[in-house]
């Protein structure tokens, strides 16, 4: 039987003490037979996506879990959007991640995402694609998964050390934050900021005016009326997965920042209407497009999204029920075990406890499960249980790594 | 509440299996009922001051635990002290951590710290104070806590690779180690090193003839007689707590060297002359002085000096005693937990096993306890009970991040 691996993501799923639930987590408290037989039947630990004490983004928790280190390869979210949404970027390119928001007429942000918007984003898109700004800088703007867009400036000399319009979580009620250069003393960045700024502006103007507000507006939804701008960044080279190990990959997810990641290191994107990248995904159905892409692959990354989206909006029990969904899919990857020499893994891309709706640098509970892993006495899989892992605390891109050095394709260094 | 955060931190508390304990370090030897309590509400583990089998001194452990990388920032201990007595650094001065000691007529370190002298020390630094060297080259020199000392040479190209004259705790009894260059074919080092020679000479003379050792001889006293040097360097930039993490810091320490990191680390110092940094000190003050600087401070770091004295002086006992001493005035910070979402760790910045009399690389217990961190079944404080810990295996800088992270002031790295 030939070797195969299978990671499970549940983003933001690290969790703190919750009172609703007795000082358990949501993965403590959520009922998890699959899960625990295979914390039981394999080795844990704790992982750090970056390192202990470093807060991280889905982004660079991601690139760290596909292998790579987030030091060297990340810059900025923007390109990683971009390749969300299958834009090519050119050399020079500079991308910006964006949000459909709403704002009030003087400049205070009533919703940072206009209502989780997920219809007519890309009429509005469309609307804003193509501006040509006052320097011949051109515009490229996309839709991407419900609020979120993706805005691409491209002409010559820009910069990508423009700092963030968009203030956050926190920042919700207060105003829109000035689009600056993050070097005073580089021309490109002032002016690569003035850009941006000039879009902005234009931007409100145009979707004021769009037939999709006025009928939002109607039905007494938050208007997109403004685009929040952050992660500026330029493409910087990666070798894909095939190239460094040789193997071939698959990533079954529906957010466009999983999907970039995804493209730009070579894997194979399955994708699906059914797949929301929220809590309303049809779980089942992306385990079951993982094991369909196993005959063709020797990893597959599956990407949930609903335990991250649970927790900033501080739904600890939406969490749970959506953790138990998780482990009741996970049957059919434990079933795939009868035609491969199959590995999963289960894990995340960084915490977000629920109460604190927002990314922590707790480390995040890891479990391996094989054929030939070292079992560990750890009988249940959550954050408590896994400190006494085999696996000791370890860094999410050497999960990876350990990985594919089960499936046997990892280079000898040394003779 | 505002979250706040306390780091408890015991000089050299790591110990070994101590024969007069049946085996047990100090620590696990000591009664210790609020660090047990602190431990069992909280989350535990091992620490490295730096990496596992590094040995670290006072000084770079201390960096790590400010949370700095020492690979990046330090350079030698003598600016850091030069900073603890609240000497400024010129460009191009190279500073030295000097020693009052007692060497015999021909040669011999006979005390490598004067009887631990305290009195006095005023006087003699100022008869070698302002010494105009052959070549121009001025000296400032300054006592420090006890028998610790600064010299300071400032004058034109002068170079921080000098050797230490000073052979350190095992070398007492030997000879006095020449000052030489570290890098034979620099000019500049062979030179400071014949200046700093010259100043070791002059200044001997200057102090045998000196009323406060000529006293001291009287009364039976070892004389400080000669200076010892170590830890020659240059002030590196650093930037401070504040323009981190933009919070403000405070530390309670006696010793000119944590005075010089918190100085250098832009933390507000807090001493007073009951804070020895030795066994004598005023343990509950320490921790009283704490409280009150939490009022207007985000981060309090307590040094306590006395472990580390009692470990290198051998005194299992009076370090088990000192431990508990700790231990009692830990009350007044857990209770400072009513008036404040107060995080406490309490951990070390090496070990310091007894009948080594030396620091070694072992890694240090560390403990810490607020109310959203996961317990982990620890029940007691201790080297052992901690392996089992939440935390694993962490290093000094990490625990920092960690603690700053539950203060929410860390920064995300990626969208």
């Amino acid at each position: 039987m030939s070797r195969r691996a299978v990671m499970v993501v549940m983003d933001g799923l690290g969790d703190r003490p919750l009172p609703e639930f007795e000082g358990r987590t949501a993965l403590e408290a959520a009922e998890t037979p699959n899960m625990d037989r295979l914390a039981a039947e394999g080795v844990n630990g704790l992982m750090d996506p970056l390192a202990p004490g470093v807060r991280v983004g889905t982004d660079v928790g991601h690139l760290a879990l596909f292998g790579y280190n987030p030091l060297r390869v990340y810059w900025g979210r923007g390109p990683i959007e971009a390749a969300g949404v299958g834009l090519d970027l050119h050399p020079g390119d500079v991308a910006f991640r964006a949000n459909f928001a709403t704002v009030s007429t003087d400049g205070r942000i009533l919703d940072r995402r206009a209502g989780r918007l997920r219809e007519g984003t890309g009429e509005l898109a469309a609307a804003l694609d193509s501006m040509l700004l006052s320097d011949g800088t051109r515009v490229v703007f996309r839709a991407a998964t419900e609020h979120r867009a993706v805005l691409v400036l491209r002409g010559e000399r820009l910069s990508p050390l423009v700092s963030d319009s968009d203030p956050g979580p926190l920042g919700e009620g207060g105003p829109v934050l000035p689009l600056l250069p993050r070097m005073e003393e580089s021309q490109a960045a002032r002016r690569t900021a003035e850009l941006a700024s000039e879009f902005v502006e234009r931007a409100a103007g145009i979707l004021a005016e769009h037939p999709v507000n006025r009928e939002r507006v109607d039905r007494g939804l938050p208007p997109a009326n403004y685009v929040l701008l952050r992660g500026a960044g330029v493409r910087r080279p990666m070798r894909s997965l095939a190239e460094r190990f040789n193997i071939s990959g698959a990533c079954v997810a529906a957010e466009c920042t999983i999907v970039g990641i995804a493209r730009m290191t070579g894997f194979d994107v399955v994708t699906d209407e059914r797949f929301t990248a929220n809590l309303d995904t049809d779980v089942d159905a992306k385990a079951a497009a993982a094991v369909d892409a196993l005959e063709e692959h020797d990893l597959v990354i599956i990407h949930y999204k609903g335990t991250d989206i649970a927790s900033h909006d501080e739904k600890p029990k939406e969490k749970v029920r959506f953790i138990e969904r998780v482990d009741a899919a996970l049957e059919r990857l434990i079933s795939a075990a009868e035609r491969y020499d199959l590995y999963i893994a289960v894990t995340s891309d960084h915490s977000t406890p629920c109460h604190l709706r927002e990314h922590s640098a707790d480390p995040v509970p890891v479990l391996l499960w094989g054929g030939d892993v070292l079992t560990d006495g750890v009988r249940s899989y959550g954050e408590r249980p896994c400190v006494a892992g085999g696996l000791g605390r370890l860094s999410a891109n050497a999960l990876l790594l350990t990985l594919l050095d089960y499936l046997g394709v990892t280079y000898r260094f040394g003779g």
